[in-house]
């Protein structure tokens, strides 16, 4: 009879959990001992568990089941909390093991005895369960996975005492029946495809997995037929886009913006996704961003089969057979020029983004360009900031590309954001990933400078801006990549910055492009931000849309 | 009248707490607008957000008193839990501000709504308190501020809402009053003063306060006076030590070595120390590690002084005027041969270590002979991993040398452990701080390979292997460090070593040095590893003493 330890490897295994992200420590022994008693089981190991949380999240996206995380004690899983955050909010489904002392060990109060159920609440509060014996680990694993799973998935944390991982007779579990979501039931779609008919104009806000091409063909086909506007959430956990495929406006990060897109919509139908509330609060501005007067209404909630239900109304709508709407195959040129910018980084990655690439986007204020540069390129998926919690990109491009081996894997990262999971890179290196990075090293963080002025906050001294300012000294990536053991290069010009990206995308493998670039809203129009903000409301609607596309961060 | 940030930043300050370690986000801005309103404040930046708590940490170890966080969100508190907690295990006084959504925003659930206060209990099971108003404000300051002060010290968590912070209204609270801790109470005293003239055998293990200078002339005195044998706890947060200071043996890491330093002992007096336990559980071993027959009395609990309570017992034990029994003054040669090893890296350090350095200590199996190569070194402090989660030393040196600009910072620290904060180096260099750090790197999780042999996983295969392994790729801490601005070399021979911190130590400022090792314990003696442990038992005093000496990691 296996020991606890092997028997829960098993069972992940037949549960179809075969990856496992791991940062282990004294009490995780015996599941690392385990691991080679389940030949399905690939673990992962990350120098850092913001690094094993993210990488089961960008794992998660792509496979569309959760990996396992091997994490140590509390403290372990405090370190992979930001990223499990961000999975959370993502509905992103990851199964937590999290080792623990031995049940009979915990009244000592050891060094690092902690209360870890506490800690797991933050990200797993539909799942947090203690294995209390061996015979019945793997029940409880099944437990886990199922839960996970969901609709919608979740963050299951498994708090493993040691002495449950080493105990004899342990029990292996088959795999479980996993029950499909159902679509949006005929009452519903009949009255959102009624509402819709029934005049005024009406927005579809998509999120979750009605980002997917099925559930998009739906969409556009009811967008094209109703006259519906379609709209992304801002921050998709995974959306499938390029040429070939239905095109969407992803609501815009300031949410002066957003209210601007959601503005004269009578209605608003959602689809997988929460209605859109402001990132943060702003002294005298109001949280919730569609218009007073907009009815919403939710065709389907995340539970649902987004897909399924987007068809139903698309029949209900007699839209199904309505022409699909695509985009057209179209590329930027290389960029030209002396002077790199993030916008110019975002155009070579236009130009040059291979067939079917996975593009990972925490380059925050860089970023500002990198969807329309890339809306014409080869299809691929687009992976991005769920939560909120900085730090999610490198890790996310891990597990995509543990996910997805035969597809390349772009991640685009602000200076500072990468600075959370750094170590990333080491993994890449040595899981020889075919992941290219993209570091904007614009020596600050741009964001906050925004925000700062958002705030209202607006006399500020030398202390104060010393705290967004990542100058002193300036970080150079390509030294940290390399100390790594990611072979990289810095680009001061937009032909440098293209030669480099066409090299690391024609070689497989790891690659660091560090692009010196000044920071996206610098100077004049950074202090002008709060005024045009406060102004787009008045602004012919042609030239608002068009700052909202040049300056929305 | 100030606004809430305002209030609080000068509230702060006149309760003493007047350093800041900031990684701020949106919901803090206001906060950090108030850092120039403030002038006695200074903040400092770090790019993560265990360097921050674990550079507050390593602070008011130095400092005697609490230094602020400032953290954004759950997600910001949950990636400094890990030193938070290592904080807490070692009592050590810490202000977390933890910045918020504003109060009317967080019924929207945004993307980094989480439920914070449930992550603050795991660190701050004394104080977790959310601000509700702004005129409130600064009395909640003053009440985590008098929590943290303690005794005994704890981590105070104060979340801020962001429009709390931006509120008018603030009021100004000036230095709280707080009281002196007292020693113990006579009764207690004379008791244990009567139980050591008892006959049989006494010791006394220190914890805490009482590894500082002037406790550990009582407790020498009493040592010498009554024939108590004196012990330190296994990790302190700080003990004073070195030539002319009293010369206390620590407890030893290895459980089956800590029980047979306690063999033989009728009993046991705390001070400001917990009873010993193992630091993990393992199959058929005992948690508890003083014998079953040792009676346990407890001299000073950690709310006590410490200092006032030793002395006290010294005047009852007739002790007080006893010879002070001090480490001489003895320094080991420079290293020599040719290759380098991490025993003669610690007898480098011993040979150069300068008058009144801070030596943090988180070379885990590395720093093995760390304490007998500096037991004669001029007087320094030495910092250790007090809770268990690693990533400790890094900041902890950030922290120590902003408390004490005028002392020069020694950090080692082990490759794996180094990496879940190195993001540190960065503050390091921008601060201009004169910390020299030496990474010990033996491209393995050194200590995790004991660790598997231990809990008795001796069935290991390839996949189990390579989670303790880094050596693919090898790390190259000497890039790393240079590409966050701080200069670094690598040494390969104990020459260079030698040379290299000669040279670091004779110039102010940030230092690197990565130094090449094989792993501490490797091959055959590892592999005997289980065997000398549970045969220490039955080996003659002496010998047992020599291999706990040679081999306790």
């Amino acid at each position: 009879m296996p020991n606890g330890a092997q028997a829960l490897m098993q069972t992940l295994v037949n549960a179809g959990v075969d990856v496992c992200f791991t940062n282990p420590g004294t009490s995780e022994m015996h599941f690392v001992a385990a691991l080679d008693s389940a030949p399905g089981m690939r673990a992962v190991l990350c120098l850092f568990e913001g690094v094993a949380t993210g990488a089961a999240d960008g794992y998660a996206r792509m496979a569309g089941k959760p990996a396992a995380t091997l994490l140590h004690l509390g403290c372990g899983l405090g370190n992979g909390l930001a990223n499990l955050h961000n999975a959370r909010k993502g509905k992103v489904p990851i199964v937590n093991i999290v080792g623990d002392h031995a049940t009979h060990h915990a009244r000592y109060d050891a060094q690092l005895q902690s209360d870890i159920e506490t800690v797991a609440r933050n990200v797993s509060p539909g799942f947090v369960r203690t294995s209390r014996s061996t015979p019945a680990l793997c029940r409880d694993a099944v437990d886990a996975v199922l839960a996970a799973n969901g609709p919608p998935g979740q963050v299951a944390t498994l708090i493993l005492p040691a002495d449950v991982s080493w105990g004899e007779g342990g029990v292996v579990e088959s795999a479980p029946h996993v029950e499909r979501p159902s679509a949006a039931s005929d009452p519903v779609v009949q009255a959102v495809a009624e509402a819709i008919r029934s005049g005024g104009r009406t927005a579809m806000l998509l999120g979750g997995h009605a980002l997917r091409e099925s559930a998009l063909h739906s969409a556009i086909r009811i967008a094209s037929h109703c006259g519906v506007k379609l709209f992304s959430e801002t921050f998709p956990a995974r959306i499938e886009r390029g040429a070939g495929l239905p095109p969407v406006e992803r609501l815009a990060y300031l949410a002066e913006m957003a209210a601007l897109q959601l503005k004269g919509f009578d209605r608003l139908v959602l689809v997988d996704a929460k209605a859109p509330v402001s990132f943060f609060a702003y002294p005298d501005k109001k949280s919730c961003l569609s218009p007073e007067t907009c009815v919403v209404l939710e065709l389907s909630s995340p539970q649902e089969d987004a897909a399924a239900s987007l068809r139903k109304l698309a029949v209900s709508s007699g839209a199904d057979n309505a022409a699909l709407s695509l985009a057209p195959a179209v590329r930027p040129a290389a960029p030209r020029g002396k002077k790199l910018t993030a916008e110019k980084v975002c155009k070579a990655v236009g130009h040059l983004l291979p067939h079917n690439a996975i593009l990972v986007d925490e380059a925050i204020t860089s970023g500002l360009m990198l969807s329309k540069y890339t809306a014409g390129a080869p299809r691929h998926d687009l992976l991005t900031l769920t939560g909120g919690a900085i730090g999610q990109g490198l890790p996310n491009a891990v597990g995509a590309a543990i996910a997805c081996p035969d597809r390349p894997v772009l991640a685009l990262i602000g200076d500072g954001s990468s600075m959370y999971t750094i170590q990333s890179l080491w993994t890449i290196a040595r899981e020889d990933l075919d992941v290219t990075a993209i570091i904007f090293n614009n020596a600050s963080y741009s964001v906050l400078n925004v925000e700062l002025e958002r705030v209202g906050a607006i006399e500020i001294g030398p202390q104060a801006k010393a705290q967004l300012d990542l100058s002193n000294p300036v970080l150079n990536f390509t030294q940290i990549a390399e100390g790594m053991g990611v072979p990289a290069v810095r680009a001061m010009d937009p032909e440098a910055f293209t030669r480099a990206l066409e090299r690391a995308l024609s070689t497989r493998g790891p690659h660091l492009i560090e692009a010196i670039v000044p920071p996206a809203l610098a100077g004049m129009k950074l202090k002008l931000l709060p005024h045009i903000l406060s102004s787009l409301d008045r602004m012919p609607q042609p030239v608002a849309h068009m700052l909202i596309r040049r300056l929305a961060p």
